[in-house]
C-alpha cells in the first residue's frame, strides 16, 4: 500500500481509538492485515467518481480500504456544499471504514453539518418477526457545529446493542441484559456465547423494535442500494470471509449552515440548547446529563494526554501481526 | 382562508385519514378551527423563500397552516433536485402539518427519495436522565420508490410510543405497557390518566433510550434550529395554547435517484429487497413480515373503497364545530 494511503488509514484508526471507539480502531488491524494478505483489499485502488451531479456524486472505491474511500467522499461533499448548500455522496466498492462519526465530523471544520449512513459488514438482524439475517446494525451518525460548546455528535447502531458489545460480554464471561438479543423462538437470549444461535434486537427492543428495523432498512437503502452497493442478502460477512469483494456502501451529506442563515446565530442557538439540556433538572440518582458526543470529546481529551490503553489480548494480537510480517514488535 | 388553501389543507387531512394516520387527519379539525378563531393561524399568509441556494432554501410560512407551507417546501425541493441531484428545504414560522409521511412521499412521483424531519408541537420528552421537557417526539419519515412493489415508507416518532397513543389509552380506560412512560422518579408509569405526571421514554426505552434521545435532538436541530425555527424551550405546546405563533420548523429533502445511477436498476433492487424481507423465515407465531409502509398502503386501499371510519366522539366534535360556525352538520 502506498505510504500516503497507509498513513491516512493509520491516522483515522488512531482517531477512532482516541475518541473511545475501541471496537473500530487498532483492534481491527489483525483482521485488516489478514484481509490484505488474502487479497480481500485492493491495496492500490483507483478510487474514482463514477456519477457526478451538481450536488451529488458516487465514488467507486475499487475495493480499497474504506477509510481512503470515505475520506475522499467527504472531501467531495464538503467542496460541493460550499456553493450549493448541501451535497450527498455515496460510495460503492468501499470497505469497512471505522466509526461513522469519523466522517460525519469532517464537515464541522467548514461550518457544515455532517450526516453519515453505512451498511454494516455482517448481517446480524432479521426483518421484524423474521429469522433470515438480511440486515446489519446499519449505523447513522450526525455532527452539528456549536459555538463555545463542543459539537454535538451522534453515532449509533440501529440495534439495541452493537454486535461488538456482545463479543465483549462473551470475552468477559458476563451475561447480556434481556433486550439485546432473542433466540430463534423469539425468547430473550442472555448468554453471549450462544450469540450465533440468536439475533440482535433492533432499536426499540421487544416493545418498538419495528422502528429500529425500519431505520436499519432505510439506512441500508440510502447507504447501499442508492449507490449500487451491497444490501440485504448481498452483504458479505467480513468476519468470516477474508477475500471476497464486499462492495460496501456508505453515504455522507454535508449541509452548509451559511445557506440557511447566519452561522453565528446558529452556533449561539446550539450553545443555548446544549446548556439547557445540561442544566435540566434530573431524575433522582442521575448525576449528570450528557448531550450526544460529550463522552467521546472527554475520552479524546484524556487519551490525548495520557495515551490510549491497549488490552493485553489486543497487544498480543498486534505482536503476532508484527511477527507474521517480520517487523518489530511493540513490546 | 382562500378556497384554494382550504382545499389544499382539506385534501392533505383526508390523505392522512385515508392512509390510517388517524391522529393527524380530520381529528385535528376542531383544534385547527379553534386556533383560527383565536388568531393563532394566519389565514392569509405570505409564504415566501427567505434564503435560497442552488440546492437549499428556507421557506418562511408566515404562520400559515403547516400543510400549505410544507407542500410549497416539498415542491421547491423536488424542482431543485431535478438538476442538482439533491435538495433540502427548511421551514420556519410554519405550523403542525399532519403526518410526516404526507411530505416524504411527495418526491416519489418524480423518482426521488423523500426524507422529512419535524419538530413536534409539544414537548413531552426530557433529555436522557432529565426532568425538563425540552424535546418533542420529533418524527422522521423516509420514502423510497420501488418498481412493481409499493414504495417503502417509514414514518416514526422518536419516542417508544407517540403521545397520541397515550391519549387513546386514556380514552379507552386501558393501562399502558411498561416502557412507554416513566414518572419523575424514573419508575414505570402505566396509568395513562397520570400522563401529565410523567414523561415519554425515547426510542430504545430503559435499555437504550439515550439513542432515541439523540435522534430526537438531532432531528430537532435539523428541522428547527437550522431553519431558524423553535426548538427546545422555545417550542409552544399547541394543545394548551391557541393563539401564540408556534414558529414550527420542518425539513424536507428530495434525492434524485437518476443522479446516482440507473433508476430502473434501483427499483428492481428495491423490489428484490422487499421480496426477500417478505419471504424471510419467521419466528414461530408470526404470521407475516411487513416492510415499512405496507400497512398504510393497505389501509389506503381499503378506505378508498369502503370510506374512512369516524368514531362517534369525533363525529360529535365535528358537528359541534359545524354548529359553532353556523354551517350544515355532517349527520
Amino acid at each position: 500500500m502506498p505510504d500516503e494511503d497507509a498513513a491516512t488509514v493509520a491516522t483515522l484508526m488512531a482517531e477512532a481509538d482516541l475518541q473511545g471507539s475501541d471496537g473500530h480502531g487498532v483492534t481491527r488491524l489483525p483482521q485488516y492485515a489478514r484481509r490484505i494478505k488474502a487479497g480481500g483489499f485492493n491495496v492500490r485502488p483507483d478510487i474514482r467518481v463514477v456519477h457526478d451531479q451538481i450536488s451529488t456524486a458516487v465514488v467507486n472505491g475499487d475495493n480499497g480500504m474504506g477509510h481512503l474511500v470515505m475520506k475522499r467522499a467527504a472531501g467531495i461533499a464538503i467542496d460541493k456544499a460550499r456553493t450549493t448548500g448541501i451535497a450527498w455522496v455515496n460510495s460503492q466498492f468501499s470497505n469497512h471504514a471505522g466509526p461513522a462519526s469519523l466522517y460525519a465530523t469532517m464537515p464541522l471544520a467548514h461550518d457544515m453539518i455532517g450526516l453519515y449512513f453505512a451498511v454494516g459488514n455482517a448481517n446480524h438482524l432479521p426483518p421484524w418477526g423474521g429469522l433470515d439475517m438480511l440486515l446489519s446494525t446499519n449505523p447513522i451518525a450526525a455532527a452539528i457545529p456549536a459555538g463555545e460548546e463542543k459539537p454535538i455528535v451522534l453515532d449509533m447502531a440501529t440495534t439495541v446493542a452493537a454486535y461488538g458489545k456482545v463479543k465483549t460480554k462473551a470475552l468477559r464471561g458476563e451475561t447480556m441484559p434481556e433486550g439485546w438479543m432473542i433466540d430463534r423462538e423469539g425468547k430473550p437470549l442472555t448468554d453471549p456465547k450462544r450469540a450465533d444461535e440468536g439475533m440482535l434486537l433492533p432499536l426499540g427492543g421487544m416493545e418498538a423494535g419495528y422502528k429500529g428495523y425500519g431505520l436499519a432498512m432505510i439506512i441500508g437503502l440510502l447507504a447501499g442500494t442508492l449507490g449500487g452497493a451491497a444490501m440485504g442478502r448481498d452483504v458479505i460477512d467480513f468476519n468470516h470471509d477474508d477475500d471476497s469483494v464486499t462492495n460496501t456502501g456508505q453515504a455522507i451529506a454535508a449541509i452548509n449552515i451559511a445557506a440557511f442563515g447566519d452561522v453565528a446565530v446558529f452556533k449561539r442557538s446550539v450553545d443555548a440548547l446544549v446548556r439547557d439540556f445540561r442544566n435540566s433538572n434530573r431524575i433522582p440518582g442521575v448525576d449528570r446529563i450528557l448531550v450526544p458526543g460529550e463522552r467521546s470529546h472527554e475520552t479524546r481529551a484524556s487519551r490525548t494526554r495520557l495515551g490510549i490503553p491497549i488490552a493485553a489480548a489486543l497487544l498480543r494480537g498486534l505482536d503476532q501481526v508484527a511477527d507474521d510480517l517480520g517487523i518489530a514488535k511493540l513490546v
